[in-house]
């Protein structure tokens, strides 16, 4: 048993234990349909295990429920699992012998490295290399809390120029609820890839002809970015922000002020060079262009806090290989602000953008977060601006306000940015995704660095603090995450088409038509489904576009000049007046409510 | 007399000599204060005329008026002027006499252009060297319609290598009315001046250290461009236009494809380039990105017409020294979109596009605007898109619309975009500024280019039409049109700060919070003056702030929650209930009304 497992706590051991063996079950019931396999690496891993064979017949996915039912059997055999050791020599010409040529490069490896015995597992026929551990016999293993997963490619030693291999995937949990709601995870979670749903219902693509990381944002996702950021500004103005706009560009002589250049240079794009002109970069991040704001006109004690708000657009250069979806991407739509304050504000404005983060994920019904706060390390006097006072006064101020705020929070000394301590926010949602969703920073370097200062009281110059936040992150992050969240059913105010008429029969489009004047009057975004599909074929697309409101009309509704109601998340139905509907659905807008999604609906992790 | 004023009328060929006369009178009357004063050029100019001196001592502002009442006097002696030639060589012999280096040097020239005579006149004792016309005698010049205007500095014939001289300029107009409304539009213009108001307002700063032509939109401006984008944004709502967001920068190839480059290349930006990946340029268009939108998926016939909007920032490489203000820019936001449709939707589509820009008109109260229409010369196969059917049926369609619309317009032939016609705007405010507001494309070369098709009713690919508009042109040249236009007094609905409480006294404070609760909470943008100014002053920097509702409380408004209501346009003043204030000021600003402007207030050129 090597090191690493010996940390392991005695549920974790006995897990391991459990996956390892039914490894050794799996390549042996392989072997019994494929008695010409050869063996490669079968370790456990997170969830499962999985085996690498050499097939001679590829096995097919019908071969699964094969194997799996003979692993069953050999469960039922209560197999011993014997462990016994050959010296290096003897291993290597036995393993010669059974035509291993895997085990046997790798034993030769192991004899390289000095070792001279090797040891063996056997249970029934089955005999592999191995150092264990394993569980006592194939009875202590749990028959109905495995399943044979998936079929993939893989290369001996990952190495691409060798043999390529069979890795065959399987699930392992102590107990069979526990497989199934793991499974049940993933099949949520893969339902609700945003990449998938970003497709399905039409909210962005990215193009081979624009760029790799270039999301352009189609009708649908653009109504959700806006109506997020329409949100973003109304919060913002009733926390007495101010807004600004900047240009995505600037002259270079802006980075050498920042110091992102030299040093944050990689993750820019690069510049663009003209003649008796010095370069311009793409802004990677919008705090310089906030600080010239501030510091276009002389600021007093008065005019503190400044919080400058903007809903800005910058250009990272992250490696084409990294990006994936929304999740990372080159253009990153920002809502981001930057708050300038005295040092005696510092701690109600800190505590205001916490607040801040908490109600934002209350009203997403996020209740999965906690906070990380990253300090210096007063040891680390290269690392970290040198000023003790401020370190001690800015940090006490934060650690105060979390600890007031009662939300989980960790420390980590020496993980503060080099001008100042941090807080991460970390979120999790319904189908596990965790994310780093903002990260709040507290800053006296760049307040130097652009010369910033505040007429204070005492008539002269002083410096103020700023606070970096992001409460959102960028939007493509936190976007993906909410469309997963909640599955791509978007509440009323976010829906990119937030009611689809279906008339029961065309005689009643007219009455339709009047409806979507009425409701579109009052900016509502309305459809009349007017395909040629069924009236069940219409309901089943209005679902499948998961669109909140549906209203069904017919001859009733048309005389009452009322409308059938169905709701997508509660699938409650009700028929009321049709201008009862429209004051109701006009309210839970401007309200932005989320009353379409029962608690039910909303399970948190 | 020379071959271009040949082409004048009488009336201007008269004002010619008017200021041509004038201009001698002033030469003639700058020599009586300062006799040794050298003579350069003295012409006439639009709005009035200048002369050209080499000064011993300096002229100042105070001898302006001395001038002036020297120059009546010569006018009241009804001087004649008289008319005369000098061979070539003894104009030379006499000017050089009289020191006149400057009138030496340019006959000079005109010998060496083979002139044998030289024109010379005389009034009183003034002599210049002159081609004319002028006047008959100085009784015919209006002593009350010439006003001396400014004292710039001047090189002899331009070049700054040659001696600086002092250039005295002087209005004159044939009526005193004239001369009056000249001094009157002139005095608003340079009131109103964006730059002047940006400032003033605080507007927008544009930062050195970030760049020329980039504008940084500070929160008093960028409320003004949001509040249009808003407005923009409710509109094409309504006139069923879908919202897109695009990258602000895209890979080469789609240029490529576009035709930008290398045709538009000296209008962008140079490019990103970086190793192993095509280089990257920021767009100085949306077109391309939109087309590949429209691209992203197969369209039938009945998705048709896709109004596909963005409120687009795009990057034009424009001369630094080209750059001024808000009206020249390096970074221009448009509101902007582009229309696909079928043939038999380009009618109905192109009227919509005009008769919003109607509708945009009216509601800024620009009542002065006309329309250009751009055809193609069919004779100039090489310049234009070969498809004469294809032109017939557009430009037909075109100028039937402008003809139903009984909108001023003119056309001109050749003046059309390569693959196909279009409509200028132009506009022009109070002050007389006139700009070409938007310009509207029918294009049918792009769809080709980027293979755009839709399946018809026939079941076969066929290619849309595009109609490219942006009825508010871009937002920085619309709003410093519109800064000069309502001389920075906005409308409440747009007014960066919509309402200023002026308490009478500091213990009314109390209730000034309490109403700005109450009014912030409707997300009115409402601030309370807490200076240390008395109440007059406070009241002065409210209006000169130009802020369009004043709250004046005090004791009696406290007692009946009422408010003292005073409109900076009309200045109206009431006194009612702060209930019904704050429902009418919501209600001002939902509808978007113009109605704190009188007419009176907005006079239309």
């Amino acid at each position: 048993m090597d090191d690493k497992l010996e940390q392991l706590s005695p549920e974790a051991l006995k897990l391991y234990k459990i996956r390892h063996s039914l490894a050794h079950v799996m390549a042996q019931a392989v072997l019994q349909i494929r008695p010409k396999a050869k063996l490669a690496f079968g370790p456990p891993i997170e969830h499962g295990f999985y085996y690498d064979f050499d097939l001679g017949d590829p096995i097919t996915p019908e071969d699964l429920a094969d194997i799996e039912s003979r692993m069953r059997k050999i469960i039922n055999e209560k197999q011993k699992f014997d462990s016994f050791s050959r010296p290096v020599d003897e291993a290597i010409k036995h393993l010669a012998t059974l035509g291993e040529n895997y085990k046997v490069e790798y034993a030769e490896e192991l004899k390289a490295r000095g070792e001279t015995e090797l040891g063996f597992y056997k249970n029934g026929s089955f005999e592999d290399m191995c150092r264990g551990p394993h569980v006592e016999h194939t009875g202590q293993l749990p028959a109905d809390s495995f399943a044979l997963d998936n079929i993939a490619g893989a290369y001996w030693r990952g190495d691409e120029k060798r043999p390529q291999l069979t890795r065959l995937y399987a699930l392992a949990f102590p107990t069979k609820e526990g497989l199934k709601e793991y499974q049940e995870l993933r099949r949520l979670a893969r339902e609700r890839d945003h990449r998938k749903l970003g497709t399905e219902l039409d909210l962005y693509i990215i193009s081979d002809k624009i760029g790799p990381g270039l999301v352009l944002w189609l009708p649908n996702g653009t109504v959700l970015k806006d109506e997020l950021e329409n949100y973003a500004k109304e919060i913002e103005f009733r926390a007495g922000y101010v807004r600004v706009s900047t240009p995505h560009i600037t002259k270079e002589s802006l980075y050498l002020t920042s110091g992102h250049l030299p040093y944050y240079k990689d993750s820019m794009f690069p510049p663009m060079k003209m003649e008796g002109e010095e370069p311009y970069y793409l802004k990677p991040m919008n705090c310089p262009h906030h600080h010239m704001i501030y510091a276009s006109r002389p600021r007093s004690y008065r005019d503190l806090p400044l919080r400058l708000a903007e809903y800005g657009t910058v250009y990272r250069y992250e490696d084409s290989g990294a990006l994936s979806g929304l999740l990372r991407v080159r253009m990153l739509s920002m809502n981001d602000a930057h708050i300038y304050c005295r040092p005696d504000q510092l701690r109600t404005e800190f505590r205001a953008v916490l607040d801040m983060h908490e109600m934002y994920y209350k009203k997403f019904r996020l209740s999965d977060f906690w906070m990380r706060l990253s300090l210096h390390d007063p040891e680390n006097t290269e690392k970290y601006v040198n000023d003790p006072e401020a370190w001690k006064y800015s940090e006490d101020i934060i650690r105060d306000v979390l600890k007031e705020m009662n939300i989980r929070y960790e420390e980590a000394k020496g993980e503060a940015a080099f001008y100042g301590p941090k807080v991460d926010f970390q979120i999790r949602n319904v189908i596990g995704r965790e994310e780093t969703a903002s990260t709040n920073q507290l800053d006296f370097a760049m307040p130097a660095r652009f010369e910033l200062t505040y007429i204070a009281e005492d008539g002269k110059e002083h410096r103020p603090y700023i606070i970096h936040r992001a409460p959102l992150g960028t939007h493509e992050r936190f976007l993906a995450f909410l469309i997963e969240h909640f599955g791509g059913a978007f509440p009323t105010w976010m829906a990119p088409v937030q009611i689809k008429i279906i008339p029961v029969a065309d005689k009643f489009y007219g009455y339709a038509e009047k409806l979507q004047q009425e409701l579109s009057q009052k900016l509502l975004r309305v459809e009349i489904d007017q395909s040629s599909e069924t009236f069940n074929k219409k309901i089943r697309n209005a679902v499948t576009r998961k669109i909140p409101n549906m209203l069904i009309v017919g001859g009733k509704e048309e005389e009452e000049l009322a409308v059938t109601w169905r709701r997508y998340c509660t699938k409650d139905q009700r028929t009321l007046k049709a201008a009862e509907f429209s004051a109701l659905v006009s309210s839970m807008v401007r309200e932005r409510t989320m009353d379409n999604f029962s608690d039910e609906e909303l399970p948190t992790v």
